[in-house]
């Protein structure tokens, strides 16, 4: 049987998961990130993991199995150099190599691409994107990641750092931006962007008692505010996926991640608002749906996907 | 010898020429495109004028020359269905299929997409984009167009019609578009747009008589308004570069057009404000460059370039 590795690397926790070929997480193991400074130590510690998936295996399975890669999707991580660098949210420092570190272990590909990038190609191998040619996914989370598909190739660009549409300005000198700009589209649409536009609706100031899972309960029990926020959120995203449809001509945009699980309070206005945005000449060719894998499997699917890369 | 053809059909003029295999224009014709409103006669002529050219070609060369194809720019043109769909400024009305009716005089490839596409295009074949492999292009002048080279590939996306970032919104509920909808980046950088900035600058209504070559000469004389206006165009114009770069990580954006030969003026405000909105993991990776193609050879070599299309 033939499996591959997918990574879902985070500041806290590195979740490993063995797939099979056909989509299907068959053993998990995570480690904690935060807990090394070390990069080998860490990588050491990896294949431990890894090493145990593939012998629990092979035991269910009563023959040998075959390691078709380990694809990583991790924070800053860059397709071109297949390296980390220097995320702001690792107690790993510089820049973190997994092809150089791992091969002192196992001869297999190694792929490596950011979160969003994953969750994009693990759509298109094993979720709703199958067969599309050209797509977008937005990540909804601490922040606002994108992955972008055309032609049916993941668009990395010529730094490797291409989809950062969480960044794009949807209001020039809007809300400060982490990033040090202003108006990100990042800091309307994430978790964060979201609360803050509650309490600014509310009249109190920003605290961390309120979530955005807590807006959307209070959507769904028919709170006005909570629904004025997810229609101001709809507003937003709608604008800036009318404008990404001007640059590819998607078939469809997904949506992933906690703030989108609200479902309706959000998902209504985000229609409503993409088609009163969107350039006639596109109307009816681009629709937006939910990501159709399961929130707690996309991220290792979509890092095993990259292994699929063309 | 081998030749293409490359064709920039306008909704006044079609210019059509010879194009050599090293991309020069060896022969030039033009016919009357609003003279017509029955396309087969258009094509007649069209072709009549194909002949000719390659017949006084052969006579110079003095031996038989293969003709590689034809390649048309033409607004509305869809790559994928080779056709002009409904064009609103064409007297020729309906669904108009260069392909077939080239086809009823000689069987050569028939290549065709948008004007703003071609140029991209023509940039990546003959022009300063050789050898890049993720570029974009804007094309400022009645409107603004674009098109976008994603790894090495013209991205037509799902309908044929990507590349329009000259309808992102750059302000929602801004200036009304022609398209119908508020605040597109081409009210605030085409020719028109940068006029209605200057007269609301100069607190004059909009006239005919002020054009943007004249507010051009204008900011050359160190007129302020006319600085005032370059300045708020390229601020805008550096915002709507900044937001294209979160999406394809370019090596370079590229601008053509009219209004864009004003030079300084314009270019020294739209670099500063593009550093100032450029996402600072994409500092020192993209330029901003003028097309390196004469004004007046840029539509018939990115029409004739489209026939080098993998």
């Amino acid at each position: 049987m033939k499996y591959s590795i997918g990574v879902d690397m985070g500041g806290t926790n590195t979740d490993l998961g063995l797939v099979s070929a056909n989509g299907n997480i068959v053993q998990r193991r995570n480690l904690p990130t935060n807990a090394y400074t070390d990069f080998s130590l860490y990588i050491r510690d990896f294949m431990r993991e890894v090493d145990a998936m593939l012998a629990d295996q092979q035991a269910i399975d009563g023959e040998p199995l075959t390691l078709e890669g380990i694809g990583v999707g991790a924070p800053n991580g860059n397709f071109y150099t297949g390296c980390v660098d220097n995320a702001p949210n690792l107690t790993m420092k510089g820049v973190l190599d997994f092809g150089k570190e791992i091969h002192k272990y196992r001869d297999v590909p190694v792929v490596l691409s950011n979160d969003a990038n994953a969750a994009a190609y693990g759509e298109y191998v094993y979720g709703g994107a199958k067969g599309m040619k050209h797509f977008i996914m937005f990540t909804l989370g601490t922040g606002v990641g994108s992955g972008v598909v055309v032609d049916g190739r993941l668009v990395h660009g010529s730094t490797g750092a291409a989809g950062e549409l969480g960044h794009a300005i949807l209001y020039q000198h809007g809300r400060p931006c982490s990033c040090g700009r202003e108006g990100c589209l990042e800091t309307y649409t994430s978790a964060r962007g979201i609360v803050q536009t509650y309490c600014e609706l509310k009249g109190i100031p920003v605290s961390a008692d309120v979530t955005s899972k807590m807006i959307g309960e209070l959507a769904h029990q028919g709170d006005p505010v909570a629904l004025k926020t997810w229609e101001t959120v709809g507003d937003q995203l709608g604008l800036a996926m009318a404008n990404a449809v001007t640059f590819s001509a998607p078939e469809a945009l997904f949506l992933m991640g906690g703030p989108a699980q609200v479902g309706e309070p959000l998902l209504k206005p985000l229609r409503a608002a993409f088609e009163k945005y969107l350039l006639n000449i596109f109307a009816g060719t681009c629709q937006i749906r939910m990501s159709e894998l399961k929130a707690n499997e996309v991220a290792i699917l979509g890092a095993a996907a990259l292994l699929k890369m063309k």
